[in-house]
């Protein structure tokens, strides 16, 4: 026993040290962060409404999700097994907690960030970056626990599978009830305050401004942080049970786990060598390239000890997808880039020919990075089978630590610069919370190709450990089978009616929202003179009944497909649907993250001035087109994540009680 | 041989006697529809624009085509066979006549209309329709007579593939072109003419009202001719050669024919019973519903004569598709349901809210259709297995000329109440045309919902046509191969990249229209006081060139992709590329086609008065709903059913050669 406690280097005590270093490495970062003043104590007032309205909508949607986990939760205890129940129970806990930490740091962070901005860009540069680490290693720590902690108790990947779906439910809950709180309140903020009453963002004036700076929080970074903790942990599952599916136990079951450890030890010198050089996005893709070189020369040397070699390979494929994914979003979304500026350019020609050019970037946006899958799929599969796509997956995702890092950087500054301009700080500083601000938008959509990318990867790899549950040859599941083939319809369709879910829920909140601050400037007397305070609460309730309300039925939706066609049509159905949809899952993905990123930038092309500027035609059409690709990118499609890993953890869950009970 | 050519109940006999009747029968409507009188001078000089647009433009698209044709022929000649390089030949030149024939007539039937509407609504309408027929049968008959002929001269049914290739390609070409040609010209009129100007619909000042109601024509009625031209000569190839490669010779590869053939027949006793009961829609579906009833008669007994009386439940299945496409279409496109309300209702929050919910809606939409095509392949292949599909597809398309009659209608129609408008007719005749052009969005929404859906089951048995012809076992496309995988993947992009092109060709080329229309107004004098006469030439010019520069890439696309990947991940992957084609190709061809009839007939609900009526804010928002959608339903959606065809046939041809030498 002694002995065993010493050696560290084995697998599972060497993942359970590095999620232990993940978690403390993100308390230092909680005091390093707190140490900092807060400023004006009308900028703390912002910060505490913006702090209050977070917490008090998190709060609200954990008691909704809880119903929810308990229900699955008993059912699993009984249909299935306890350890699986159990594990459902822990994941969900967790990545609520990690979504819920992240958060908490983040809405203190920003109003340090709005007051340290008086001394200059790169000192509230590398506090934003390392408020924004919080989540990272928060969220990368706890996973890697989570499944270290399950597998080390019951031995066997299997039981470690209800975990994921623990983590994959409270990440569908988050992105979903966040994505429509967070759009219908910006949206409405946008429409009434911006477009009908010509007064600039963040205006104290606007009703729906506070639910707007709340919206980033538990939509952005707390959503993302769920989003990511299950893909982390899901990708570990799948990998960690491929390997003891083909392999039987021993080094392949385990080698996941080091993979990501070493990611994350490698992100925590990335975070670390973060300054300011020059430029903000050149300086977090320096951090970034360290990182992912950090990770290679670290799986060379895992890979070499523990596994047969060419495994080395799959995690080098893994590492370009993630650089590649970046370098294509960029080009899609930059301003500097030809797609941004022909949707700016289209807006001349009015809001129509801006939308549909922007919904034609969208659609074209999707093809290089699918390529791009499809390859590394086919070179992984070369070097390593199955489990090879499995270890690329993984390595992509050993950066997931750095990656929220960059994201949660996101609403930081968002907030920040909201912070700055409603508590009308001197212009000089409100002009570095605008340039640490506008850079939000770029790693915003970046890190959300590289979710999405990753998560189709993902669920490649639960796919495949899918086919190994049910104990049928692969040959069962060919597409001239009648019911793969309406499996992978029925599955292609998911995420059309999820994504119109989501819409449809966003845009009716949006309404909503848009009403109720149309009431308040006309009801309230002196509000847009300034001499009245608007009813923030009015605005944070409306989108907190509305992102709560329009969970259920997407939630439903994936939770009953999968075993709708199981118990209906079979297994063979069922790997239809899993696989159908992965494919559009992923491509309606990009294209609405991809399309929606581009408007937006689009827009800002326009505000500096191009194409007659701000307050021109053009502009005003652009506007419509950044509104309309909103609740796309920030509702639709970062629920599209979680959605298909949901159906594809719950379908490993239940594979051995389809084989036995499916009807026809 | 005198006893052969005697026996007219022998199935190819039988169909080339059902040919000629259906010639004829358009023939006699010909002579039918020219006998009516044209009307006032400025009438007959207004449509003599019109047609002479329309000729000038298919003339010069034919000739693009030819070259492309000539080539291609070539190439088969070489690489494949005589006998497909002649096919070939044929089809493209069979399918641009049947297009020619009826655009012809459709644009000598509109002003006819328009002039007997001076009798009231029951005279007018039953021209209308019987113009429109005119079409109908063409296609129909032109389509069954090459096929038949093919297989009557070569014996094989693989030897008609060629045939149905020639017939996709043509069609492919009059999809994408006559779209962009009718949406660039209708988007350019309407955003200046009637958004910025506020002059009405089809105003004579206006100097893209020409290339407008040329649109109508080379877009919906050539188009849709020689869309349903190929996709009824793909089936029956399709059935046919399942047909063959299953059963050998003999009865199971003529059955298609005499399916084929009843429903022909049937539609001519459908078309000749169409006279004005009451409510324009009630009549058409009256006559519709008669056209399906004596097809089934016919089916059953033919069926009960040559082959296992099991496919006569496969035929009704395919008859049922049809009607349940019908319904589901127009739940989601009339203005009387939920959804159409739902849009113009969120038009009152802008133009933004108004695009969300049409995009939210459209999504929904393509969930009943699909699920009912699932459903339909699960029965037809338990009553038939993949012939069965086949039967169920052939069934459904029997009733091709019926539902071409229908689609025709719209632009005759629209053309008329256009012809009326601007040549002053009194208003009481204007309100008998306008109440005809009024169904005609819903007849083209669901009409078009018919073609995909069709063409989604026809991809099905060409896809399985393909699998024989390969040869391989049925094993070897299983999912669980990278290959096939990354095929479903990679032809899953393949309609997002065609409608990217699709769209953006038509909103740069509306760019231009807008720029040139602006130009107009502004630099002819008097032109918006109606005292000086507009340029209409150089807008039809602009057009006709964007919609011949539009056709290249995505038609390149539809040739390269599945040659692409067959010659270098070979035949497994292909399948793959085959089915993920057509399972994205469906699911966004009914999004864009129903979500833009959705918009349209949004905003011509506020036009009646509802929300704030004409000149509203809502009705400004729902104008630019309608404008994002146009391109959708008219120039992507119907273009992406000879695109899964095209790639369908092509790789049916090159299988053998893809089978000896794929590279990897």
């Amino acid at each position: 026993m002694e002995l065993y406690q010493l050696n560290l280097l084995e697998p599972v005590n060497f993942a359970f040290l590095t999620s232990f270093i993940s978690l403390f490495f993100a308390a230092c970062l909680i005091y390093h962060v707190l140490k900092k003043k807060e400023g004006k104590p009308k900028m703390v007032e912002i910060s505490k409404a913006i702090r209050e309205g977070a917490k008090a909508y998190l709060t609200t949607q954990f008691k909704v999700m809880l119903i929810f986990i308990i229900i699955l939760s008993g059912i699993l205890y009984y249909v299935i097994n306890w350890q699986t129940a159990l594990g459902f129970f822990v994941g969900s806990i967790f990545s609520a907690l990690a979504g819920y930490i992240g958060m908490s740091v983040s809405v203190r962070t920003n109003v340090r960030v709005a007051n340290l901005a008086r001394k200059g860009l790169p000192e509230a540069f590398k506090l934003a970056v390392r408020g924004g680490a919080v989540t990272g290693f928060c969220v990368a720590g706890l996973s890697l626990l989570g499944v270290t902690l399950f597998y080390f108790l019951f031995k066997d990947p299997n039981l470690t599978v209800g975990f994921g779906f623990g983590a994959c439910l409270v990440s569908l809950f988050a992105r979903i009830g966040g994505g429509i709180y967070t759009k219908a309140a910006d949206i409405g903020a946008d429409l009434v305050g911006k477009v009908e009453k010509g007064i600039p963002e963040d205006d104290p004036r606007n009703p729906a401004v506070i639910a707007d700076l709340v919206g980033d929080n538990v939509g952005d970074c707390a959503g993302m942080a769920a989003d990511l903790f299950e893909t982390f942990a899901v990708t570990l599952i799948g990998a960690m049970l491929l390997g003891h599916l083909l392999f039987g136990s021993g080094n392949y079951v385990t080698y996941p786990l080091l993979i990501g450890s070493i990611g994350i030890l490698a992100s925590i010198i990335g975070v670390l060598s973060v300054s300011f050089r020059g430029s903000i996005m050149k300086s977090l893709y320096i951090s970034l390239a360290i990182t992912a070189f950090l990770s290679l020369v670290g799986f060379y040397f895992v890979t070499k000890q523990f596994v047969d070699f060419k495994l080395f390979y799959c995690s080098i494929v893994g590492i370009f997808v993630a650089v590649g994914l970046f370098a294509i979003t960029e080009y899609y979304t930059s301003k500097k880039f030809k797609p941004v500026k022909e949707i700016a350019t289209a807006s001349k020609a009015g809001a129509a020919i801006n939308i549909l050019t922007g919904i034609s970037k969208g659609m074209e946006s999707v093809v290089l990075p699918t390529l791009l899958i499809c390859i590394a799929t086919l070179i992984a599969y070369y070097f390593g089978g199955v489990y090879g796509i499995g270890i690329a997956t993984m390595a992509m995702l050993s950066l997931t630590a750095m990656i929220i890092t960059l994201d949660s950087y996101g609403p930081i500054t968002d907030n920040a610069s909201g912070i700055a301009e409603m508590a009308g700080l001197p212009k000089r500083v409100r002009k570095v919370t605008d340039a640490l601000d506008a850079v939000g938008n770029t790693t915003k959509a970046v890190t959300k190709a590289f979710a999405i990318g990753s998560a189709a990867l993902a669920a490649l790899t639960l796919f495949a450990a899918f086919q190994q549950e049910t104990k049928l040859p692969i040959e069962a599941f060919t597409i001239a089978n009648p019911r793969v083939l309406v499996g992978l319809f029925a599955g292609a369709l998911v995420p059309f009616l999820f994504s119109s879910l989501c819409l449809s829920s966003a845009s009716k909140s949006a309404f909503l929202v848009v009403e109720e601050v149309r009431r308040q400037f006309k009801e309230i007397k002196g509000l847009l003179r300034g001499k009245a305070k608007p009813l923030y609460g009015r605005c944070v309730s409306i989108v907190t009944k509305a992102g709560l309300k329009g969970m259920m039925l997407p939630v439903l939706l994936a939770l009953i497909s999968p075993l709708a066609i199981g118990f209906t049509l079979g297994a063979k159905a069922l790997g239809g649907l899993l696989l159908g949809t992965i494919i559009t899952g992923l491509l309606l993905a990009l294209q609405m993250a991809t399309g929606g990123a581009s408007w937006d930038n689009a827009k800002k092309f326009i505000e500096e001035g191009y194409l007659g500027g701000k307050g021109s035609p053009a502009h005003k059409a652009s506007v419509i087109g950044d509104t309309v690709g909103d609740p796309m990118k920030d509702t639709a499609a970062p629920a599209i994540n979680p959605l298909v890993k949901v159906i594809n953890t719950i379908s490993i869950i239940f594979a051995a009680l389809i084989m036995l009970y499916a009807i026809l």
